[in-house]
């Protein structure tokens, strides 16, 4: 079968490899119909990710078809429709139990990561009685690749955490996809205002368009001084991270309310700095979480009444085959103006 | 100044009365600028409520602007446009500081029922600093009168206890005012599923537009199996009681989910059966209240951002002068297709 | 094998009985150590639980070692110590997800009611990795057969439903073996007051050592007006319904205070009259549950940090072989004082 | 009458004074029993709090008789017995009705700081009506003085924020008054290990009596390593920082569990590194506050039913007169071995 392999720092390349097979009777073995790539994913080429080897098929996101399923699957069959989530859950650790399938510690961010992915014709997923979700009849197939992580980790990482209300104040530091699945499922919870924040102008215009009731360009760095005009001088109630990069953290540092919550959403290659000194005595909660996808369940319920539209995310499409156009596109965000790419397998 | 006034069983009267004064140095007197009538108004008129004599002034809701206040009185002044809470919260007892205003030692539900109320030219209202609210610059003033009760009702009683949630499903026994408000504000949280149920196809046609996915008149009494039929055997995560009589409750017993809430909004005069033997093993809450209030600034968060429509509520409007045929066309709502009638002094 | 065997209505005998042998990969045989009997096995032994055939092993308690597992069982392996749950957990359902155990599409209450149990010599145990749970190396293993049922019974069901606080306010009305398992596990949370409520002299002492603040004989009929005395007339902020009767659902109304739970753990074969004419305007919340044993990691950790002492339950003792014994002690518990009854195999 | 004197940096005096006058129709004058001194007054003394002015008399916790109360003041009459919280809440503003005293927009921590204290023989006490508290008949008074600021402080900003649960493990970064404040109050929720880390043996003694399961003296740096072997490699849910420098902070973030939270007790003056390089996935949470004293009426439902006994934090005893002499021995603990010094007026 053909898959997208990391070999390498900046390398990678479709290659021919094996039909994955079922290894453990927990396991499915699932025909991708349709998968995408995630910012982790540039993150892994760049070298950044340890955990994942040269000779790696890539990939944590996407929809398929049940191919086969090891003795002990009982929830799935061959044929049925599904979501693979990024990240697999045991269902049986003290984390999973406890609704932390992040840290599983069978499983957790493995797929494309420490097993083989996605991007490829087939995949195996363990652990497929909780790590897989049955796609309703009649939904649309494509959108809901959108379930696999963006989605699932704009609204537990952002939201969830986020504690977003209604009639309260939203600020999303960022305006990427990351940031606007957050802006996406914040609308859950009719807040009174959500401010986006970041650097692009198209990816703003976005925002505006999924929801924003307010966009600043921090170009001339006056984010905060805005984002405290607009709220009264008292600053928002939610305050996301959604870049992971120190100023933007900073940035929900300074636009925090008494009272309120930065919910980092940003993965993070550098300390920051803590105020502590400002910030010790403004009842105040900072939460960071790696995705559980612990949400799915509830994301398809909202996909399947029309109260969240994952389709939207989705700019450019393109042939397994193609896949490495589709890596370039999705790297050039600023220039394509990409936000998700599916890729057909 | 011009009054309406009970006047025991079935009497009322629009009456001449001495305008209100400051006793306590935490009172306010207000000039009602519109006021409305409630369902609970007509209880009292019937003689179901003990704690209201003849020679009440009526009245617990209303908008209006402040013509004087108390020496302790700091959050108001004269001028000031506010919105008189049903609910007065001395805000210092042990029931008001855990936000449960409702049964403040001191205050609670009294006005229009223990003291003088809404439904006049000038009202006197205690404990101004917790049980008024200011109305912000440029909003309908008419719409917030739904800001007194109705509202808060139907979202405290109803929406929140009912722990509403995105991708849930709701059901709302009772398409009368009190019902819509908790579909309106039920909206909030984007649950997946909003089934009204009721006898009357106008009240259903209305909850049709005010966001309900499914009707349902049990006029045939197959409301139950409809339900059951619409959530695939499952029943509800929330069932909302807003009438107010066994019949309705029963319901929400029938099609409550396993680890669902009955959210009780209606006023009940006699007992209910409650079927333990079904429902000692389902994993059920079910919850009782009287409005707080407490989520009044809430409220008008999402007023303020479009995100609740309070005017929908809004059918009818009348001069003060014309209380007695605001009362007529409110009571006979069958007829005449109220929700809420508008009184403006 | 020896088992005892629920041959019908008021028959039951210790009968020899095949091995249990591994049916799906997920099931584990264990070899049971320790047994007890519950107040539901009386139950089916009266015929009133219509799942339960004649031809049952009973019993759903117990602390056993590994005998064997299926494929797919990786938490547990042949010699370890464990404690069987009563429900059993596929891990995979909405329900399980929830952590509503007790509601499992695959499990549930099955053992030693529509699946063999466990007052045997060997039981099968399905969903293993999901329904055993680690014996500590040290622990007192006969006490850790109370954290099969009774106490996460007593801890989910009414104290944390009840939601139990420090300081706050609790009545039990039954003072046997669930609602001492209430009254234990209630002081994790440190409640200013417990007050227990029987008929029997001897459980209420029982009461008074394990931690009750004060216990009332409600032989008078007096029990509502002494705990309103001592609450000075507010009642109290949690009342666990530990019997299953209607008078006793209708003291826990009589004595709840505004704002407090009703917690009901009682079986009930009948319907209670609620009224809601007094209650609708209580805010306050009745909770039904049949036991998750979601709890039982946290449990295990309270007993072996000796916050909770479970042998404390324990009154009589018997060998398998004498388990009719065992029945007739615990089913005459007003004469023989039994609270729980150790059944070795 | 006699008072403490703040007289700028470094510079204190007891002085003669006027008596304080109703200045509000909510204020009340309380003639002060018991005082004590916090670590903020040294702060204050220090020159470090910019919003005490020199001419302040210090002091912001302590007993007292009512000796006169405004017009407006319904819960308190003159010769009742209070505790004088640390915080002022007008208990009508936003904050005040969300429970956030420490926020509140007309008062919060104003006593000793930008009003005259409580180290006087009379204190003026604005909103008394929700800043003072009713002494239970029978309660140890002095114990009481605890209830001020320390053990509200260690409850709601460590232990409730921390979100300490049975069986959980929390770790309490220094061993002073704050952090043994919050040891007390954490074995509210019965968790299965407090392990206390200070530099101070004496102080480590102290914590062992008053219920650490384990204490770590930091001298060698090897907190974070034994912490980790007490928890089996896990690290505690709950770490909380009561020392207020960036050491002990790190501590925090090197000691927590994931899934754990942080909470922040101590007062910092400087920033803190907050390594999110090794945080943002760990599902961590990380909490601010200035203690609120919202829990004021709980934490006296503790003491009368003696699930806390504040008097244990109470060393040294002086009088009024003799004020200079408590600062020295407060000040110099680590030779003295004072916690609480409690000043007689």
């Amino acid at each position: 079968m053909k898959a997208l392999v990391y070999q390498g720092p900046n390398k990678k390349a479709l290659e021919e490899r094996p039909m994955p097979e079922i290894a453990q009777p927990t396991d499915a073995i699932v025909k991708i119909l349709k998968t995408t790539i995630c910012g982790t994913d540039l993150h892994i080429l760049k070298g950044d990710v340890p955990t994942c080897a040269p000779g790696r098929i890539l990939g944590h996101e996407g929809v398929g078809v049940i191919e086969k399923v090891g003795a002990a699957v009982t929830a799935f069959h061959q044929g049925d429709h599904v979501i693979v989530s990024c990240i697999s859950a045991c269902g049986k650790c003290d984390y999973c139990r406890r609704g932390m399938y992040s840290h599983c510690v069978n499983g957790g961010w493995i797929l494309g990561n420490k097993i083989d992915g996605t991007q490829a014709e087939y995949v195996r997923i363990p652990f497929a009685d909780t790590s897989l979700y049955h796609i309703p009849a009649g939904a649309d197939e494509e959108a809901l690749v959108m379930l696999s992580d963006i989605l699932p980790t704009g609204f537990e990482c952002g939201v969830l955490n986020g504690k977003v209300e209604p009639g309260s104040s939203v600020a999303i530091v960022g305006s990427g996809p990351i940031g606007l699945a957050a802006l996406l499922t914040a609308q859950f919870y009719s807040p009174g205002e959500i401010i986006m924040i970041d650097l692009d102008d198209n990816r703003l215009d976005i925002a505006k368009r999924f929801g924003a009731t307010a966009i600043i360009n921090n170009k001339d760095g006056k984010a905060v001084e805005t984002v405290m005009k607009l709220t009264g001088g008292r600053g928002v109630d939610t305050a996301i991270e959604a870049v992971g990069v120190p100023a933007s953290f900073i940035t929900c540092e300074d636009i925090v309310a008494p009272g309120g919550i930065i919910a980092n959403v940003g993965v993070h290659g550098v300390k920051v700095d803590l105020h502590l000194e400002h910030l010790w005595d403004r009842n105040i909660a900072i939460t960071t979480r790696l995705v559980d996808t612990v949400t799915t369940p509830m994301l398809l319920k909202t996909v399947v009444s029309h109260k969240l539209e994952p389709a939207q995310l989705i700019t450019h499409r393109f042939k397994l085959d193609r896949i490495m156009d589709a890596y370039e596109t999705f790297g050039d965000a600023a220039k394509t103006h990409a936000l998700k790419v599916v890729i057909e397998a």
